[in-house]
């Protein structure tokens, strides 16, 4: 079972909560039938990436948006990477990943760790702990296939959290991410290219197509590179989809060959979780 | 005093280890007339890059090479890092990099922490550790202009030991290196700019250059990166130098308008250094 097959879907993001839904049902079939065995949405997939409109679109854990990609993944028997929406806790707004697996039951559930406040002269600003709570937890979950690390967008900036998913078994990383036309250009290939080389897994990054009227533009290019390095696909800013097969037996081959992560000196430096 | 120039010197490694602390005297001399305020060798500038040859040119610390470039650098009123050379002790050699101040002092001392063990099935074959011991010490030191990080060839390869010298106030990271033909092309540029842009440094990287008539074919392709990932010069293959400025008050820059480093959750993980 060395072998599946990841949709990476750059959903349009449109302003309106159940036509976001809808179109991912129905995306959620297509891609099932085409083979993929886990499909993977972007980062606020049903909500515009706006401080102004988390708490209205958002919802509580097993809201409307929830239980449709329950249901869906359920109905496709595939597992879906619920890209992320933002979670209502009381006071408190978290941005907010969950997995489904074949049977639609929640496997995994991360919210972004780190939040994303940038002010780039003459570029990007953004804030978004004005809005957002950060998460707490390292997100690793299993498959038949392989245990598969999730994060959100900005979290791929810090090689800790990317070691500590790889520590804990991870052969894959997912993130849902929405970078920018200030720092998608600049960095979002290097990123992925780079914690997949450094921690030799299958990177996967899927972002919401870029749309122009919209107060924030994505940078698109959704991605995934191996555990060499390679970019494996890349796709433009546009609506779209691309199913890329990821296999295991090949991290085992690349980990076997340059063995990082057995030459890492855990006799001179420690990375661990804080327990509290 | 924001600024300064490093000069990346790409040398060709002859078999005789007279010769090639000849020319590096001379190319000292050289670029500091050109206004180089650090003069960077490569990994095993004085020895070729073979087990077989590790003994028979390595030195006890302060031996021939050592003097040469502690002189040189207080004749000429530049820091030095020079490159590697086998270091012998007792039994144990190390792969051991000596920076000396402009008054020729030795100021740091780096010997590589993670050995090069590889075997990749059709490509390159090369263990380390059969004849070299490794480091225990993270390398860090003091100039006018900034702390400077320094570490050897494969040690890029691991996240940690950059976080580690960026979390102690490194604002360069000085890696001379030797990659190979397989790796090389497939990696060598990917981590001078993830470490860069993930530590906000400068990341600088001399190698020396190719060979082919010798037994280990250097990549050359020395390079830097800035702290925003991008790559402000990268050689080819052939023998040669580059001079190229540093400015920490970009570092400064870069790290106020995107905080990484104090966006990281020391709340969540920790790496630290292992005190034994």
């Amino acid at each position: 079972m060395g072998k599946f097959k990841a949709a990476l879907l750059q959903t349009h993001v449109y302003s309106n909560k159940g036509k976001n839904i809808e179109k991912a049902v129905k995306l959620i079939e297509k891609v099932s039938r085409e083979g993929a065995d886990i499909a993977v949405f972007p980062e606020m997939f049903i909500c515009p990436y706006d401080n102004s409109c988390f708490r209205e679109y958002g919802e509580e854990e097993g809201g409307s948006a929830f239980m449709a990609m329950s249901k869906s993944a359920r109905e496709n028997g595939i597992y879906v990477v619920a890209g992320t929406m933002p979670e209502l806790v009381g006071d408190k707004i978290y941005n907010t990943s969950y997995v489904f697996d074949r049977n639609g039951e929640k496997i995994a559930k991360h919210r972004k760790m780190h939040l994303f406040d940038i002010d780039i002269e003459g570029g990007q600003r953004f804030k978004e702990s004005d809005t957002l709570s950060p998460g707490q937890e390292v997100t690793v979950f299993e498959t038949e296939f392989c245990k598969i690390g999730l994060a959100v967008c900005y979290d791929i900036r810090f090689p800790e959290l990317s070691r500590l998913m790889a520590m804990e078994g991870a052969e894959a990383i997912i993130i849902p991410g929405a970078f920018n036309m200030t720092t998608g250009p600049a960095h979002w290939e290097l990123h992925f290219r780079a914690r997949a080389l450094d921690n030799q897994v299958y990177t996967i990054g899927v972002s919401p197509a870029r749309d122009m009227e919209a107060s924030y533009h994505s940078y698109g290019n959704s991605i995934a590179a191996s555990p060499w390095g390679n970019v494996l696909c890349r796709m433009d800013e546009k609506e779209g989809y691309v199913i890329q097969e990821i296999d295991t037996d090949y991290v085992k081959k690349i980990r076997n060959e340059l063995p990082l992560l057995k030459h890492r000196r855990a006799d001179v430096y420690e990375l661990t979780k804080i327990n509290k």
